[in-house]
């Protein structure tokens, strides 16, 4: 599940690449998934690591410490994974399916991601949030203009605020991880299973190309 | 700006109609506009409203009891404005247009709304959530359901499922509040002012409707 992930490095770890550091992320990640919490104490990360806790400090400063530096190996990986993307010689319509799919499974696959983004941008300190935004929220912000902008050049897109595109794409995506157990109390709605992802995908996707107006209805087909 | 909001009596005051319950919720919910935050005491709201604190206790149990009383509030006037809304003799797209207008007003008029949700669902007690969910995520996931079956009836609407599209309306929708001081960080992006609100409604409108991809591309515009 974590293949590839353990190789990178943040860049706000003290000294660069640390095995000691790396193995406490991977312990806390392990122990997220596990409980499917992102509620897991200093001595239990310490414990599965096999890592004295008084190292955790050192390293990380204190929890939120060791939090956003998990955070920012994941977000690594994927803004890596979204130059990658923009590099490939597909249309910005396939380039943009393929980034739809790509946050919903990696929230899906990395439960805890969700959660983290909204702890430490939310109930964390104004320095966590400073943080977050670096190295999550302007490189997808980065990303989605850079990909619009291809898009209308090659007359796929019409013309789309990034911004606002940001807003409700990401803010979409976020919410059937966010928002799903508040919908399950609700009305009997089940958890996010790998199908439930799929058809998530599937339903953006279709919605974010082409809405959900009839070819016939409503639609500005023609221009007579 | 809360013109006949305090005529709405929410379901979970004992003993139904009480005006002192509803000086209560009147000065929480002007604290927070003033303070465009939910953290407001309950000292403060009792001195704001003239009642002894002691009541506070007596009509809401506690600071959680009060705050979900408030958004109960709230949600009975969103929920008879979908009722509303349902019932007029204008095609199904008019309607999906004028509800998402109407959610993003609601969140724009009442900020403190979307901060209350997130606090009860996913920081309160389970009791609470529950109580959110019942009030406030099942009438609007039942008016989707309403709403796209008539859509999809009268031709207008592709099939499309409900839980789905209330998935990605709502959290679209919410990002625009919740999301945004994560992005001004980011990007030097402003805050959400009457102006930004119109944009995204607009936005809103032409993404759930038609999507984002230029006619003559990508879209099977005719059946051949």
């Amino acid at each position: 599940m974590a293949s590839g992930l353990t190789t990178i490095v943040p860049t706000k770890l003290p000294g660069g690449k640390n095995s000691t550091a790396d193995k406490l992320l991977v312990a806390a990640s392990e122990l997220m998934i596990e409980r499917a919490s992102i509620e897991v104490s200093l001595s239990d990360i310490a414990q599965k690591s096999g890592v004295n806790a008084a190292l955790v400090k050192y390293h990380f400063g204190n929890k939120d410490g060791l939090l956003l530096a998990l955070l920012a190996r994941d977000a690594a990986t994927e803004v890596s994974n979204l130059e990658y993307l923009l590099a490939q010689p597909i249309t910005p319509t396939a380039k943009l399916k393929l980034h739809i799919g790509g946050i919903i499974r990696a929230y899906h696959q990395f439960p805890y991601m969700n959660r983290l983004i909204h702890y430490l941008l939310h109930e964390s300190t104004a320095e966590a949030a400073d943080e977050v935004s670096k190295f999550f929220v302007a490189p997808l912000l980065d990303f989605h203009r850079r990909l619009l902008a291809e898009g209308i050049k090659a007359g796929e897109f019409r013309e789309i605020d990034p911004v606002l595109f940001y807003t409700s794409l990401i803010g979409a995506c976020d919410h059937l991880f966010f928002g799903r157990h508040a919908m399950s109390r609700a009305a009997g709605i089940g958890p996010v299973t790998d199908e439930v992802c799929r058809d998530y995908i599937k339903h953006m996707e279709a919605l974010i190309c082409g809405g959900m107006l009839n070819e016939r209805n409503g639609r500005m087909v023609s221009s007579e």
